[in-house]
């Protein structure tokens, strides 16, 4: 790979720190946070008995909502009726209703129908209007809802709320092909209130977010508007869960939903530039960032988890659209899977990005060693860096593609025999 | 997959009728039209000695010419090499010298000094200005061309071009990880003159066509200006060699030439509305098509070949755009592998696709058969569909998503273990 061309001894502008999205209160679950509880039950429509399949996540008051979902023109009836409801209800969920096993998506008028009743029988079951239910669906497309057992699910998940607030593992009872439960939470201060913002998610294949990826939770007890909120949301998404590709396919029901339920001791947040508000997103934006990694982390067959950074371009979203190119290019991530130093195909997968840049002022890093750089590759040492991409899972890229002041970060994983496996070996 | 839903009888609107692209010259090579010969010998880029790896294209007199060139922002030497020259000679080109087994491209100001070297070797093999010389390279990235190799090598075509005129395989020549040459030639009337129209290609991996793909040579005698011939190719590439994708990536040496050496006997083509010129871009067209197919039918690993129809949309440029994204979707891919109908993520594909269209009016066929009508899966036997997805190599979707006058055609492959083995394996 190395040419006879000596480097020279300057080093490539480092690159801006990023966020590094260490978790303060590991392990925290969306019930920790005041004002809210889960349920969760294994109801029938996952085949083992041991696995749950349906939750509740309940807000003791109606808590304030925000929500983004999939872009995909073929979006699951759940999408619709929680776009539908979070709009109807002013902003304010009591309750969330998540199953997995059926995605109830290209099932016309009736998967429409029978999101509505998963709608009305959790407000039956905690005591709310049904436009205050947000509805949740993830698993096969293309089925319709086994409704009789969902109708006696949701009827029990209702009574072990109120025998016991809390039940089972929500975390795991929204997991589809994930082979772990994502959570991540972070504690912020706003003014002298601790602030509590945990989440949950899901996500192993057809990952590619579009203002939204997979299933994700987000619960805190922070004081803050609907409208605020929303704006909370998707400024923190749009630079972690939509920086996340593990194979560029959107889902249908993508959906991500933050409910705050006011608990905690501080002044409302009133302004997008208060220095309380700042705190909440920053938190926000951890969590969020968390769970991202994890979905890349756990992608179908990866045996890498790869973060590609990408920098000095004119803005941060040519950075994204370069980085984001990077991260769906099959021949980088069977390259990463293969443990090969391989910046040829890097390279070439920023050049085809549609951003302009300029190839003699490119330079490169793969695990922290530069291996190109000013357009030419640079002399390095191709066994050991090969030996360091096999010895850790985590695989660090690092583009600077000019001294502009864009930048941007993406998590994906390599691809392997893996994903072939689980993906075409199911059937046949 | 399939839902209790009874399908109505009525039949979706068929897709219209697109050229067969049966080629009526089967075998045909480039020194089999008037006006053209080829050499091609082993000259040690490739380690096997019975491979060839360099090859001259030769028009007796100087061709009219037209490229279209990759659009990626790193592009090798070479292609900037013929980019100029094209300018410079007017669009008249002598011969063009291809090499594979090195690309020259990210080797800085050594790889333009190289590329220009190969150009005036060539010149002063066939006798001619070298901004009458096209160079092309193809192979490994990042490495120095072995200049004295090449300069024994294109003394030695000179020496074989004068002696035998016709020598060597020319598209075996061109070759780097293709299983097979690929060729293509049809006959088309002007007037009352038989025009010849032949072409080679070669590509397997790194398959996303922007502007042009891979490596691409057609030779034809019609007689046509080279400003005609440019727009002739640009038209008929953008319906061939650009709807083709093998893993999205896009090479920084993709380069399409068409040389015409105007032997036929028929009057100048001059003008884009004549007869003439319509019955020579349909032949162009033809063999773009088939060369296109080639590369799919030849994609790293590939076990089906997909050919992706897409309907109904508002424009073409809508069902390219659905088509494409079809065509590169890892699920879409790994599920034809698997010899699974899996109708969910061919429509959740187009949905991701950024076009705009009804789910509820749109309609899917495999391999002919209806699985999915105006938003939801038909009742088809899974069983029996996959069996015939299993037999055939060819795998046809038609996918209709309303009722508009828009139309594509797309080709690819699946994606196998193959292609992870020939892409991660091969280092480690």
């Amino acid at each position: 790979m190395a040419t006879k061309k000596n480097p020279t001894k300057k080093k490539p502008a480092g690159f801006p720190k990023l966020d590094s999205a260490v978790c303060d209160w590991p392990g925290g679950v969306l019930h920790e946070v005041p004002g809210f509880r889960t349920v969760a039950i294994h109801c029938g429509l996952k085949r083992k008995k041991h696995k749950p399949d349906l939750a509740l996540w309940v807000a003791d008051a109606p808590a304030a909502a925000a929500g983004v979902f999939t872009t995909n023109r073929v979006c699951a009836a759940p999408v619709d009726l929680c776009r539908a409801h979070l709009k109807a209800s002013g902003g304010r969920v009591k309750a969330v209703v998540v199953n997995a096993g059926n995605a109830n998506a290209c099932t016309g008028v009736q998967g429409e129908k029978d999101a509505l009743a998963m709608a009305n029988l959790a407000a039956k079951a905690v005591g709310c209007p049904a436009s205050q239910v947000q509805v949740c669906s993830t698993g096969i497309i293309g089925r319709l809802m086994p409704m009789k057992k969902l109708e006696r699910g949701i009827g029990k998940l209702g009574k072990l709320l109120a025998r016991h607030g809390n039940y089972g593992d929500f975390a795991r009872a929204i997991m589809t092909t994930d082979l772990v439960p994502k959570t991540a939470a972070v504690k912020v201060k706003i003014g002298q209130a601790e602030v509590r913002i945990a989440g949950a998610t899901k996500g192993s294949g057809m990952i590619a977010p579009n203002m939204a990826t997979t299933l994700g939770f987000v619960a805190t007890d922070a004081r803050i508007s609907p409208k605020l909120l929303q704006k909370a949301l998707s400024d923190a998404n749009a630079e972690t869960m939509n920086c996340l590709t593990v194979d560029g396919d959107t889902s249908t029901n993508d959906t991500l939903l933050v409910l705050a339920s006011g608990k905690a001791a501080h002044a409302p947040v009133t302004s997008a530039s208060s220095a309380a508000y700042r705190a909440f997103v920053a938190g926000l934006h951890r969590v969020l960032d968390r769970l991202a990694y994890l979905i890349a982390e756990d992608g179908e067959g990866a045996s890498h988890t790869v973060t590609v950074y990408v920098g000095g371009t004119r803005n941060d979203a040519d950075a994204r659209q370069i980085a984001a190119t990077i991260s769906n290019s099959p021949l980088v991530k069977t390259a990463i899977a293969g443990n090969d130093p391989n910046w040829g195909r890097i390279v070439a997968a920023a050049g085809r990005s549609g951003v302009a840049f300029e190839p003699g002022e490119t330079s490169l890093l793969l695990n922290g060693v530069e291996i190109f750089r000013d357009g030419m590759p640079t002399r390095y040492n191709a066994d050991k860096l090969s030996a360091s991409l096999k010895r850790s899972r985590e695989t660090g890229i690092v583009l600077l593609v000019g001294h502009g002041p864009g930048r941007a970060k993406y998590y994906t994983c390599d691809l392997t025999h893996g994903y072939i496996s689980i993906n075409a070996d199911y059937h046949t």
